[in-house]
Formats: C-alpha cells, structure tokens, sequence
C-alpha cells in the first residue's frame, strides 16, 4: 500500500542489492524508518522488539531470517531455526513459516538451499499479499451492496477496531484490506478508528496507513463506538480476528465484544475479515475455549508518545501504587457476528456455513 | 473520606481560621496538594482550571467564593456572581448554588450579608453530603442482598466507569458512596476501575480515591469489561449519572452504554446511582433529547502523566495529521438498567416507578 506517495509491503526482498527490508513499526506513526535486515541477528531483534508485529507478518519475516542466515553460512539451519523461533515463542505462525521453510528446503545443500529459502520466503509473502487481496475483495462485495442501499450516496460510514491492516500482514491487511478494496471500487468511505487501549494500535498504525492510503478517517476513544451507532453514525463495522471458531466466535483484540454489542443493539453489520488458515476447527464455543493472554501491567498504566520537543516519552498515567490487570483479547461469540470475510468469500457465523470450509 | 488516613471533604472551611480549602484534583493521582481560596479570584481559578469538577462540588465552590467575594467587599455581590457564573458557562448547577445563595442573601447587608453567605455555602456543602450518604446507604442495602446471593463469601466484584466519587461531590461521593458504604457494613469488595479515557478519570481519580480508603481496586482499560463479565469477574455495575430522564434513560460518561450491553448480556446487574436532583424529568427518550458535549480533539490525541524524572508531561500519541471526534457522554437506554438508586431508595429504570419522584 501507499506511504508518501509510493507502494511498499511491510517486508521485502531488494533484487537489485540482494538486501531484505522492513518497515519499523515501532517507530510509527511519529517517523516512517525502513529497516534493512542484513543478517540473521537483525530479523531476530526485528521479530522480538516488534518493529515487526501481525501473525502472517512475522511469519515471513522468521523466513526471511532463514534465507538470511543461510546465505552467511549454510550450516547453520537448525541453529538459525531455533533462534527465530525464540524470538516470539507462542507465535503459531512463526512456527507454520518454518515449517514451510523446512518442507521446501530439506535435502538440500549450499547455494541451491540458499536460494530455495529466499524463494520459499518471497512465496510466503506473495501467497499472504493474495490471500489478503482477495479478502478484501469478498469484503468489498458486501461493503458496496450495503452502500448502495443508503439511499443518499454519502460516504460509507465503517468501524474498526485495532489494526488489522497492511501493517500486520505483508499488504493489503484483512479488515483493512475491505476498505482498500471498496474505495478502489470508486465507493466513499470514512473510518471511525478506535484507538484501541491499551497499546493504541488504531490511534498509532490504522490512522496513519489508512491516511498514508488516502482514506478519510477520524480518531474516536474506545468508549465511543455505542453513541455513534446510536445514532446512526456508523454504517457497518468490521475487525480483524486471531482466531475464530468452528461456530464462527471470533477472538480478536480486547473490546470488539463491546463494539458487536453496540451494532447488534443498533442494527449495524458487524464482519469479522479472516484468513481461513485462522478458523481453528477443532473449536467450538469460543468464550469457554480460547485461552486469553494476560500481559504487562504496565501497558495499561504507561503510555509512549512525542513530548513538547517531539522526543519519544513514556509516561505514568496512574499513581504507582495501582494494580492493574490487562487482558490481551475477547470473544465475540458468533450471534453478534453478521458474516466471516474470507479468501473463499463470504460465509454465516455458523458451524453449517463454516464448514464448507474445514476440508 | 480518607486521605492518609485522616478524613476531608473535597472543600471546606476552616473555622479556626476562617479559610476556605479544597484538593486540587489536577494534581491527582500524583500529588495531594490543599489550596486555600483565599479570594474570590482563587475561587474563580479553582473552578475554571478544574482543580475543583464535578457538578455537586463546583456548586458549592461557587457559594464560598461568594462568600469570599462579600468578605473582601460587601458590594461586591453582583460582580462576584457574575464572575463565578462565567467560570462554567454550561455548568446547571453552579447556575443553581449561586440561586440559592441569592434566595437566603436577599435584602441583608455588611456582617449579615456575609455571615449568611458562608451559612448558605456550608448549607449547601452539608446538604450534598447528606444526599450522597443516603444514596449510598441505598445502594448498599442493594450490594449487599447480591453479595449475600453469592454462595461463597468471595469479595464483590463491582465494575465502575469514570469517576462518581467523592471528589465529584463534597463527600462519599454517588455510585462509589455505595462502594464505601458496603464497605462499611463489613462486606469484602474489590472494583475493577475502567481507566475511562479520553480523560481518564477513572485511573486518575477513582483508583486514588478508593485506594486511599482502603478498598481493593484494580485498573483495566475501557475495552476488558465485556470479557470479565463474559467470564464471571463482575458481580455489578455501578455508574453515576449527569442527567437521567424521567423513562429512566441514563446519561453518563462515554462507554457507559457500552459497559451496560455487557451487563445485560450476561446477567449482570447495572445500577446508576444518582441525586433526585439529577433527574429531568422534562425529558423522556434520552438518545433523541439529551444533548451531548462535543469536547476538544486534545484529549484524544494527547495525554499527561509523570515522565521517567516525576514530572508532568503531555505527550501526543497519534501522528499530528490525525483527527479525532470527542463525543463526552452517551446515553444508556432504560431497559438496560437495573435500577436507579437515589436518596429516596431504589427505583426501577421506568416512567411508572420513578414519577413517585418528581413532585
């Protein structure tokens, strides 16, 4: 997608100097850095520090990684395997990327495994960049039928939460890629983007690749998604999942309950845009099953950003005696849920129409 | 309530000597500072710059700075009530203190005149308190039939948004004057303390307030309260309220419609706690009539807190570009609220059982 004018993917390969890049999403929105990953060591701290962050992002990234490895010395497969595999250790789609890596490189030795890692790396990132294509194409059918029965051609009025973007794949994004997809159809859209506390992915990624895109967006806190449904301010919503279930209960980033809440409440449509390769089969109800991380306390009472010199600065919200608790995730149980977009199109929140897709 | 373990009130006078004090709630969490509003203009600064908010309390400031105003001069009378009503211009109940002032001042002079300014002001100080204790002696004996219906003597788990406590009032506060007064009646409780951003009350003045007196309380971001609710974390809600209509339609900080839809969709119990006075009983449909406060983008986009060296600083967290839409209230229809605990007791959300109120 677009930043400044030019077309970037998150990670890349360079023919011409042979050289690997990535974006620093660490340090967005504030500067647009491009990192060059020259060897094994740089895609480790890549990974690990988050300057790469999204599960199929840092899948290929891990790949990347193996080809960079190699190509300082090809002995060094397992070794360079298990580092990668540190940096992230609950990652499932590092460990997928590997093992991609693995099936496609064994029994080869030298310049020939060299060469098939980078080929397995850049198939890796054009197979997510097509997957996320045609998510969003699926999306956008749905997004221009819904336009086109707002009786007054304004804009389309969607939701988001978090950042489900290019950003966390190699390109297009997953919900993002939807309103990538409708406004190249020539439709008028305006995103409300939810911050997303505690780590401000929407307010930090999702405002800016959307702006850097040319989509008309507006910041709005988390809490106020309900009274712009309620008054009709919002036409459809639409999120990212990590992980969805047979019955089509959707695991996302904390508060997207709340928002299918509200669009139930409101009549609004609510999708979930997903990868099929998220749809976890063996699950069910979603609520009971998916286990949910906990994670630093310190996200909650803590926050970075520019102080008046523009210098980066993190700052103490709460007193220091608070004791805080910060749930990674919830589950947004499949009745809320309207359609789950996907490579394959689009299907009902249930266990009969998911199915379809279990093969 | 306690601070250090010695009680305030959120203003007060100093008989001894004949000083005027309240906290300045800008400097919360990180410092507890008392001002003394030593003039009129000290008055007028502390509510205009906030170091006093909260509508109960920024009436009766109002009502010392007459005080304050007619000590210095006894002809001062109009000039100083025009001063105080400027401060907060959309402040009702400023508006209203400064009324009541008028009413027990009319035709006294010199000594008199200011004599009966203080009365009026300490009048109004202990009215709220009183208010604010029944509400919360209401609400306890609510907390503490569901604490008895808990099979195992674990804590209450309550859930609040924003800040409804003592330091929004002259003390105890509305929905937290019911968390203290089951405390006080021996009943172990713990809160979990939505921060409520974009200001952030909840951790800057909720977390303090209760902390201080003694009661278990943890922090989480807006966004965690459907999945603890989902998982049985959350025995009752507990919010306060700027204006409810006269169907029972809560108007409250933003998100509180959202934590109301969790509520009800699992089962949990949604209370606001609110003075009779609140009620507007003009009103009937609170989404279609009650106006909501726009407020500036600022508080989206920027944030203070303490830096690495303990000292105040705001910083941006989103990219300069980005704008933000500040809604500061929604409402929350009636049939999503339990009950609504006043002074008088507990009334159902509905026209039928609050209109024994409206006399």
């Amino acid at each position: 997608m677009k930043v400044n004018g030019k077309d970037y993917r998150s990670v890349w390969f360079n023919s011409e100097y042979q050289s690997v890049h990535c974006i620093d999403q660490t340090r967005l929105p504030h500067e647009f850095t491009v990192l060059t990953l020259s060897d094994l060591s740089c895609a480790c701290e890549a990974i690990s520090t988050m300057q790469v962050r999204g599960a199929p992002l840092i899948g290929v990234t891990a790949a990347f990684g193996m080809y960079l490895a190699l190509r300082e010395n090809p002995g060094s497969y397992d070794l360079a395997r298990a580092k990668l595999l540190a940096t992230r250790p609950t990652a499932v789609n590092l460990q997928w990327a590997l093992q991609q890596v693995d099936k496609h490189c064994e029994g080869l030795h030298g310049d020939e495994l060299i060469q098939q890692a980078l080929n397995t790396a850049q198939q890796l990132a054009d197979d997510d960049v097509q997957i996320c294509s045609e998510i969003g194409e699926s999306g956008a059918a749905v997004f221009e039928k819904i336009w086109r029965a707002k009786s007054d051609n304004s804009p389309l009025n969607v939701l988001t939460h978090c950042n489900a973007g290019w950003l966390a794949t190699v390109d297009w994004g997953t919900a993002l890629s939807v309103i990538y997809k409708t406004a190249a159809r020539g439709i008028p859209l305006h995103v409300w983007v939810d911050e997303t506390r505690p780590r401000n992915q929407g307010a930090a990624l999702t405002c800016w690749e959307l702006t850097q895109h040319g989509i008309p967006n507006t910041l709005i806190v988390d809490n106020a998604g309900g009274h712009l449904m309620q008054h009709g301010q919002v036409d459809v919503c639409i999120v990212g999942s990590d992980r969805t279930t047979a019955c089509g209960d959707v695991c996302n980033k904390v508060g997207t309950y709340l928002k299918a809440l509200a669009a139930f409440d409101n009549q609004v449509p609510f999708y979930a845009a997903v990868p099929i390769s998220t749809i976890d089969f063996s699950m069910n109800d979603g609520v009971k099953e998916i286990p949910i991380e906990l994670r630093s306390p310190l996200e909650v009472t803590h926050m970075t950003g520019l102080d008046g010199q523009g210098a980066r600065t993190t700052i103490q919200l709460s007193h220091a005696d608070v004791l805080a608790h910060n749930i990674g995730f919830d589950v947004t149980p499949a009745r809320l849920v309207t359609g789950i977009i996907t490579e394959q199109g689009v299907f009902q929140a249930t266990k009969e129409s998911l199915q379809a897709l279990s093969a």
